[in-house]
C-alpha cells in the first residue's frame, strides 16, 4: 500500500481534530433529552463522508434517529465492502466520576497508550472505530488506491437496540448488498498482541417493576405487615443464580453450544493474567460461573446481570418508608444457538412465576440481538488476518467477545454476507464507563490497517 | 370544662388557617436544601406558644436544628405536664404522587373524614397534631382554666432520629422536670373507635454500600466473570430473611419480649378487618413472620424493611453497564428489650460477614432508639382515659402502635416520667406517603380532649 504511512504522519493532526469535534457532540439515544445532539451527529457523519470521496451519501429517516449511506462504486464488477458503525453513544453517567467533561475530549498518555489517548464518551464505542474507516477510506481516494466498491451504513441507534436498522436492512438489500461487512466495534489483546474477534454474545435487556401497597407507607406502621417490594425485588433476583452461580430459569440453557476441551484448550492459549485483571479492577477475587474459567465466563457462557436497580427513598438522610414500587433493568448475554426472543419469554414466564402473593410484577422487554461466529476459512476473515500482518507484523488471534453487536446476526440473514470484526480498542479502554478513551496508536493503526484489508479481499475475491 | 366546644366553635376557622400557614413552610429535616424553611419554622412555633399564652418562650441552639422551648408556670406545687413534638416533616418524594402540592395545603372531604381534612406534608405527622396542644394551652389560658403547670419541648429533627435533643433533655433535667410527658404523634383505631398508644417499636436504620470494580464495566465485556455488586447486594438483602420471613442476623430475637397467650387474645380483641385491610392498600394478600398476625406483625415483632435501593443506570432506556457501588437504606423496627445500638452491631457484623469474595461492605449506621411500653394502670394512662370518655363517650382502648418515637425511651430514662401518647390521627392518613392529611374532625377532637387530660392529671394527683 503505497505511501500510507506517510499520509497519515502528514495528515495526523486533522485526523485527531475531526475525530475530538465528532466527540464534542453529545449524541445519547438513550435519553430523548439528546435528540437533537444525536440528529447533528448524523449530520457530521454525512460531510465526513462526502469529504471522504463518496459519490452519493444520504441520510435516511427511519421512525426513530436516521441511518447515515454512503457509498463509492467503482466498478460493478469488483466486489463490494460494506461498513456498518454507529455514531450513537451511551449515557455518561455516573457524571462525577469522569476526570474531565465527557464532552470536552482531552489528550492523556496512560501506562497501556504511552503515545497518549482521547478521553471521552464515545471516543472508542464507537465513534473512533467508526471514524478510521472514513479516513481509510479518503486515503484511498485521494491517492486512488481505492480496489473496490465500498458502502457505509452508519447508524444512530446501537446503544438502544437497533430498533429501526433492522426494518431499515430488510427494505434495503438491493441498496446494501455487498461480498462481506466490515465493523470496528470490538477490541484487541493488547497493542502488541493484535486479535480478531470471532465470535459475539447475544442479549436480552428487560426492565423489570414490583408493585406492592398502593402507595409508599410508613415502614413503622406496616412494616413486617406487608409485602415490601423492594425486599420482594432482592429475593427475586438473588433466586435467579444458584450457588455455583449458574442461572435458575428453567430452560435457560437449553440451546448453550457447549464448546470440546480442544477448543477451550485453543481459547485457553491466549495472553491472559488473571493477577492483573484483579489489580486492574481493584478486586481481591473474580466471581462468577462454576467450572469455566474468567475468560470463558466472559464469551462463551451466557450470563445475567442486573444493570440498574431502584426504589424507595434515596436520597439524603433517612426516610422510614416502605416504597409501593421497586425496578430493576436486568441484561442478559447469550451465546450462540441461544435465541433472544426464546429467552426473552422464558425469563418473563419465569420471573412472573416467582412473585409471592402480596406483590404485582411486571417484565418490559427492552430490546435484544442474537450471537454470532464468525468462521476463520472465510476470505474475509484470511483479507483480516493479512492486514494484521502487515501492519502489526504478526498474526491476529482468532478471539470470542463477551459482548453483543446484536444486528449482526441479522446482516447475515438478510444480505447473506459474512462480519468482519476488525476491532482495535483495548478491554481497559472503558467503554460505557467513565473515561472512556481510545489510544492514538489504535486510531492511527487502525487506518493504516483498514486499506490493506480491501487490498487483500478484492485479490482473494478473484 | 367549661364552654370548651363553643370556643372551639368560635374559633374554628383561625384554628384551621393558623395550622394551614405552618404547613406552607416545607421543613424537611432530612435534606439540607430547607435548612431555612426548618429554622423559619422554629421561629413560627415560638411566636405561636407566646401567643397562647407561655409565660417564656426560648429557641434553643443545638447542633443540628433548634428546639423550642415555653412554658407557664402557674404554681410550684402543681404538677407540670410536658409536651413534646416536632416541627419537621418526611422528605415529600416521590412528590409526582401527590394529587396536590405537599405545601400547599387544601381542605378536602374523603370516605374516612366526611366533614374534610387537611392534606400537606407534616399535616398529621406531626405539625397537625402537635398544634392542638397550642391551641389546647390557649384555651386554657385565655379562660383561665390551665390547671397546672406547663411546659412545651418542640425538636425539629425527630424525622432524622433527634440526635441533637438527646444531649439536649441530658443537659437540661431540671429544666425539663415534670410529672408526666404528653405526645401526640400517634394514632387511634378509627374517628368513633378512640384508642391510646401504650407501646412504641424502637428502630435501627443503616445505609449499606457494597463496592465490586474501581469503576463501571461493560456488561459484555465483563459480565459473569466479576462479582455484579447490584446482584450481590440483592443477595445479601435476600438472606437477611428465612422462607418463615424470619430475621436471620445471628441473635436478633434473643431479647425479643414474646407476649402471652392472653396478651396476644387481648390484642386480637381490637376491631380489625382484614379484607378492608387489603383493599385499602388493594394488595391480594398480606405478607409476613410465619406465625403472627398482621396487627402482631407491625406492632409486637421486630422487623427489617429496605427503605431505599439503588445502583447502576436508572436513567431513560438501557444501558449495558455493571456499576462500581450498589447501595441501600436499611432499617429494623424493635420491640421492648431489644437494645438498638446492640441490634445496628448485631447486623454490621453479620452483613459484613455475608459480602463474598469480589466485592467490599460498608454499613453506616444511621440513627435508632429503643421501643416503649407505658403501662394502664399509671395516673397519667388514667388521666388520658377520662378525657377521651369525655369528648368521645367511650373508653379507648389500649394499643401497641408499630411506630418508634426514639426519644421516649431516653425521656423516661433521663427525666424519670411516663409519656402518654394521645394520638389523633388515623392509619389511613397517609404519614411519610404522598397525600398525607389530618382530618378537621381529629384535628379539633384534639383540642377539645387535651384540656380534659390537664384536668383529670391535676386532680388524681393530689
Amino acid at each position: 500500500m503505497k505511501e500510507i504511512q506517510s499520509y497519515i504522519a502528514e495528515h495526523k493532526d486533522r485526523f485527531l481534530n475531526e475525530l475530538i469535534n465528532l466527540l464534542k457532540i453529545p449524541s445519547v439515544s438513550a435519553d430523548t433529552a439528546y435528540k437533537n445532539d444525536v440528529l447533528k451527529t448524523a449530520d457530521a457523519i454525512k460531510t465526513s463522508l462526502e469529504n471522504a470521496g463518496c459519490d452519493l451519501v444520504e441520510i435516511c429517516k427511519t421512525d426513530g434517529y436516521p441511518i447515515v449511506y454512503g457509498e463509492k462504486i467503482i466498478d460493478k464488477n469488483l466486489p463490494t465492502v460494506l461498513v456498518y458503525g454507529h455514531y450513537d453513544v451511551q449515557p455518561a453517567d455516573p457524571i462525577e466520576l469522569w476526570d474531565s467533561p465527557p464532552y470536552e475530549p482531552v489528550i492523556k498518555k496512560t501506562e497501556k497508550h504511552p503515545e497518549g489517548a482521547i478521553f471521552a464518551r464515545g471516543a472508542c464505542d464507537d465513534k473512533g472505530q467508526m471514524y478510521m474507516h472514513v479516513k481509510a477510506l479518503e486515503f484511498m481516494t485521494s491517492t486512488n488506491q481505492l480496489p473496490c466498491n465500498v458502502k457505509f451504513m452508519i447508524e444512530g441507534e446501537e446503544e438502544v437496540g437497533s430498533v429501526n436498522l433492522s426494518t431499515f436492512v430488510k427494505n434495503n438489500q438491493d441498496k446494501l448488498k455487498n461480498d462481506v461487512i466490515l465493523i470496528s466495534d470490538t477490541g484487541m489483546i493488547a497493542n502488541n498482541i493484535p486479535s480478531i474477534t470471532t465470535g459475539l454474545r447475544g442479549l436480552s435487556y428487560v426492565e423489570v417493576e414490583v408493585t406492592g401497597p398502593n402507595r409508599d407507607l410508613h415502614s413503622g406502621l406496616y412494616g413486617g405487615a406487608v409485602a415490601n417490594p423492594i425486599n420482594v425485588l432482592t429475593k427475586m433476583i438473588a433466586s435467579l443464580h444458584d450457588n455455583n452461580n449458574h442461572i435458575t430459569i428453567p430452560g435457560f440453557y437449553d440451546h448453550v453450544e457447549e464448546l470440546s476441551k480442544e477448543e477451550r484448550a485453543e481459547m485457553a492459549k491466549a495472553p491472559f493474567n488473571l493477577n492483573n485483571y484483579k489489580k486492574a479492577l481493584n478486586i481481591d477475587a473474580v466471581y462468577g460461573e462454576e467450572g469455566y474459567t474468567t475468560n470463558e465466563r466472559n464469551s462463551i457462557r451466557p450470563t445475567l446481570d442486573v444493570n440498574g436497580i431502584w426504589g424507595g427513598y434515596t436520597g439524603e438522610g433517612a426516610k422510614t418508608v416502605i416504597a409501593s414500587k421497586a425496578y430493576a433493568k436486568i441484561s442478559m448475554r447469550l451465546v450462540p444457538n441461544q435465541d433472544w426472543k426464546n429467552i426473552t419469554q422464558l425469563f418473563k414466564t419465569h420471573f412472573e412465576s416467582i412473585a409471592p402473593k402480596g406483590v404485582t410484577v411486571k417484565v418490559t422487554p427492552h430490546h435484544g440481538g442474537q450471537g454470532y461466529v464468525t468462521p476463520i476459512d472465510n476470505i474475509g476473515y484470511k483479507a483480516a488476518s493479512k492486514a494484521y500482518e502487515e501492519t502489526f507484523g504478526k498474526t491476529p488471534i482468532p478471539q470470542r467477545s463477551g459482548g453483543s453487536i446484536p444486528i449482526v446476526a441479522l446482516f447475515e440473514q438478510e444480505l447473506k454476507s459474512k462480519t468482519i470484526l476488525m476491532g482495535f480498542g483495548l478491554d481497559s479502554d472503558a467503554i460505557h464507563s467513565p473515561n472512556e478513551h481510545f489510544g492514538i496508536f489504535n486510531y492511527l493503526k487502525g487506518i493504516e490497517t483498514i486499506p490493506y484489508f480491501y487490498k487483500y479481499f478484492t485479490e482473494l475475491s478473484k
